[in-house]
């Protein structure tokens, strides 16, 4: 396999009902992430939780509001997390937080020995998919 | 944006079918740290998962057991997660992990230079909401 | 509470739809997983995501495709964390990390002054489940 890299995992805690522009916030930065060439965004999205409100989110209250907890995770390198940081500076009401982890994309075989594509790099990167 | 602060993300793995006193324990769990004024905490809910037993969860057996993996994700300041974790020392069948990560509150504004209001802090800090 | 040790999270992040020789690959991860003897499985899966191909994957995208987002999290001694890895190395379109964490397994005492027994140490050790 080849060696992992140095990467930072974002992650990003919110409520399922924050509002974007136009979408659902977590979409927007979805989104946002899609447009600035991430490597990639995973959403997760849970049955309870609570934040700084203290006020408990239950799959009861769901069927009134959808008001839940989502996570956004984006693993890209650590350069490429700093640049998008900013565009997440208006929002409200979240958390954010940064890890380093190690990171490698598997693509299909044992055999390359060359560095890893998974650090995102320049789109072209990607152009091939 | 203000600058991410050290902090301690605390995950509970358990099974969704755990039974607290009262009720299932990933919500006694949330509870309790909601009691304890935590910053918040994220319940997250699996298809699929096994523990120790090796025994295999899946949806199928959801519709009989319901005995599928939770996450809880508690972040706040190493000292808050330090003074929780007595709180679960009597549950069974828990992995719980500790990580250091950066993290930081948005509050809708990147023009605050002071300090973040992340770490939970004494409860009034969350008093506005 | 017994002492956390050090430990090794691996998470595999991948399309649900991705398929292994019988089974969707993240199904065929965590059989895989348990035939290593590791400590756990816990599969996530999330409403929303995209990966290299930079294609957005939705709920409404699920109804046709099932094309979501799914982690599956391994936690256990680095050790057997990179025996496993090997395993991995032949999947396509999957991105791993690697973090280091502070595990401890928790079974319903706080007396036990012994090592934690959450390492996954040999599968006897799992016998009285």
């Amino acid at each position: 396999m080849k060696q992992p890299r140095q990467a930072t995992l974002l992650r990003i805690f919110m409520d399922e009902t924050a509002r974007g522009d136009e979408q659902p916030l977590f979409k927007e930065i979805v989104r946002k992430a899609q447009d600035a060439h991430l490597a990639g965004a995973t959403v997760l999205r849970g049955p309870l939780g609570f934040g700084r409100s203290g006020v408990l989110h239950t799959e009861k209250i769901l069927r009134l509001s959808y008001d839940l907890p989502v996570v956004i995770e984006i693993i890209d390198s650590d350069e490429n997390i700093q640049k998008f940081l900013p565009q997440l500076a208006s929002f409200d009401d979240c958390v954010i937080t940064l890890a380093e982890v190690q990171a490698v994309r598997l693509d299909g075989g044992d055999t390359s020995t060359t560095s890893t594509r998974y650090s995102a790099g320049p789109p072209s990167g990607r152009a091939g998919d």
